[in-house]
């Protein structure tokens, strides 16, 4: 079987008004959903990150790589593509012309999966009021009735805040709120994108502790693996991160520095499942957790990470996933449904998910017509405050 | 495609006397040779240690285990199969069945060959005189007389002694005169089995570093993290391991303590080789080495040794293998052929090896018939020297 064709498609899907350290989400996000076609008339499919990251020119090198070699070369192709981006996207869309190659699913060509639901978290942001059905949440109060709702309508018993946004105490003040209305079960995060110094992030979690709030993890208080090190000696909650380990490089130092407890991988930007994988092992094999991040995505890549969430052994706490804030998915069918906070790994084969054709057109006409060109938070703020500045540590 | 049967041979097959630190072995080594048969009628093949490791009680657990199960579901078994043996054993024959069933080569379910040739290390042993062709090698002189007929022989351009058999000035003037022999490309390889104090490791580190003679690695000079550390604190040359660091969980503390260089890997003890994946990836992210380690084996396990390494990037150093000094290969048609010190990753599918049943019978009868029980190297050499005992450290 040899790949005869790779096929890139820029999409841009509506987004709602979703807060952060940096500023906030465009109307529309980027993606970019990859094809390879084989001789044997098969296709397999991929989703990466949008044009202003997968540019042309990258799409480009892909095709000249893959196309004319077999799919079961991905190792191969990872160095030709020299990009774990490329090669992530690439990989996934490989292994989805294998599983459908063999009549199996993409976590049964990784070794098999040792769970077969896999649990996600609520991924709880402040908002502002826009097209969508969520309304604004400025306010401790307001996140909470939000949780309500998410948990309500997918079953989340992991609740992750994106923090960064409101001061320290209001979000000190969120999660305190959070941990009473949702008892002692719910797992809680808080992640506020290393908006805060080490002195306010010691103080956050030293109130958060003194809250009887204990967090399943504290993601990316402050920046920097030396900054993360300087709060993990002094507190006692673990900390996570998806900012300053997000290369194979960072691990060593981090591991020396003892900066971390909590890996959060990410298969598109790591190199691929196998990627993770691996990651998966150097996390269990340094007494690590692993979990996984996630930004804006579509039904591609959610099938994508709940195989690879099923066939790492060590990633036993739920996966972040932006997917309940989408509005409409490119899956052909109903797309996605959690039940319990949780989904099945699809039956397959491959990935198990196909297209819906006018609705890829739908939003790559949307891209073409260009609603957004790069993803930008913080000009996007700008646009509703002139001054705003992204400036870190903010606190 | 479910797996139906489970059988497991035990074989005991000729040896020549070879010594190391802890005696001579005995003229028969024992493996057991895995047969998985499945309901479409096909076998898979796999190579383990023999019946005094694989115990029949482990063969039964394996068996209950993966009997009517799928063969892609390698994690489940290993997990059920609490044995990181037992795991490997069946791995690679569920890994020759899945090649074998979608008629791929067993490196290319791995993620595909990063290389199609693997080489392989002279494995040189001081040894007595026996039932073989090589003679007697008990000095320095000797033993570069055996290095030179493995090289005209299999065009082997590593060569690994194993020492801690002669006094240590003896096997540094053998290193020694080994590099005037064959020059400064060929890399040389010393592994005494940590039968060396810390003190004698250094002077013998010294001594070598002194005469010019640089080796690729000094293998387990001296036992235990903590002893590997302080050797490896004062001399320049590598230190590689296959003795303080077999498990995952000795992996952090001498990363920790900074106690070796290279890992030899070994897909038989390590669980597999998707595991020994893994432990590449480990080792390239803590800017370690790589290698492999050999026991005695036959051609089935060769077969996966050369299919390993095709797919670990970071396995740049020739591996160890036994297999030279086999008489007889349980394969069918002439077994494996060195090629300049190396092999080509076999055609496949699966594997891409078959047995010869008669040779099977042959050596499993040999088994039956008793003549060696389980390998005790030390039991071997107190047969010729009574009052032998294996002091570690003996020097």
């Amino acid at each position: 079987m040899r790949i005869t064709g790779l096929e890139a498609i820029p999409v841009a899907v509506p987004d709602p008004p979703l807060r952060n350290s940096w500023g906030v989400h465009a109307p529309y996000f980027l993606r970019t959903i990859l094809r390879l076609r084989t001789d044997e008339g098969l296709v397999g499919l991929s989703e990466t990150y949008g044009p202003d990251i997968v540019t042309p020119l990258m799409v480009d090198r892909a095709r000249q790589v893959v196309v004319g070699d077999e799919p079961t070369n991905v190792q191969r192709f990872a160095y030709r593509l020299r990009s774990p981006i490329l090669a992530g996207a690439v990989e996934v869309a490989c292994l989805d012309l294998i599983g459908r190659a063999t009549n199996r699913r993409v976590c049964d060509i990784l070794g098999g999966p040792v769970r077969e639901r896999v649990a996600f978290s609520a991924y709880l942001f402040f908002k502002y009021a826009g097209d969508d059905i969520w309304g604004e949440v400025g306010s401790p109060e307001q996140m909470v009735a939000l949780a309500g709702k998410f948990v309500d309508r997918f079953g989340f018993t992991t609740l992750k805040v994106k923090g960064g946004v409101l001061p320290p105490a209001a979000e000190v003040e969120t999660m305190r709120l959070l941990r009473q209305r949702f008892g002692p079960d719910c797992a809680l995060r808080l992640d506020p994108n290393a908006v805060w110094s080490v002195e306010t992030s010691l103080k956050v979690a030293y109130e958060l502790e003194r809250s009887g709030v204990w967090l399943e993890y504290l993601e990316d208080p402050t920046e920097g693996i030396a900054g993360m090190a300087r709060v993990r000696e002094r507190i006692t909650m673990p900390l996570a991160t998806n900012m300053c380990v997000t290369t194979w490089e960072e691990i060593a130092p981090a591991v020396d520095a003892r900066a971390v407890d909590v890996i959060l991988s990410d298969h598109h930007g790591w190199g691929g499942l196998r990627a993770c994988q691996e990651l998966g092992r150097i996390c269990a094999t340094f007494h690590l957790g692993i979990g996984m991040h996630s930004n804006s995505h579509l039904g591609i890549s959610m099938a994508a990470m709940t195989h690879l969430a099923s066939v790492v052994p060590a990633m036993v706490v739920a996966s972040d996933t932006h997917y309940p804030w989408l509005t409409e998915d490119v899956l052909s069918g109903d797309g996605v449904r959690f039940d319990g906070g949780a989904l099945a790994v699809p039956p397959g084969p491959g990935l198990g998910v196909d297209l819906d054709e006018d609705r890829v057109a739908k939003y790559h006409e949307a891209f073409q017509r260009g609603v957004v060109r790069q993803r930008d938070d913080t000009a996007e703020l700008v646009k509703r405050d002139p001054g705003w500045l992204p400036i870190k540590p903010r606190w």
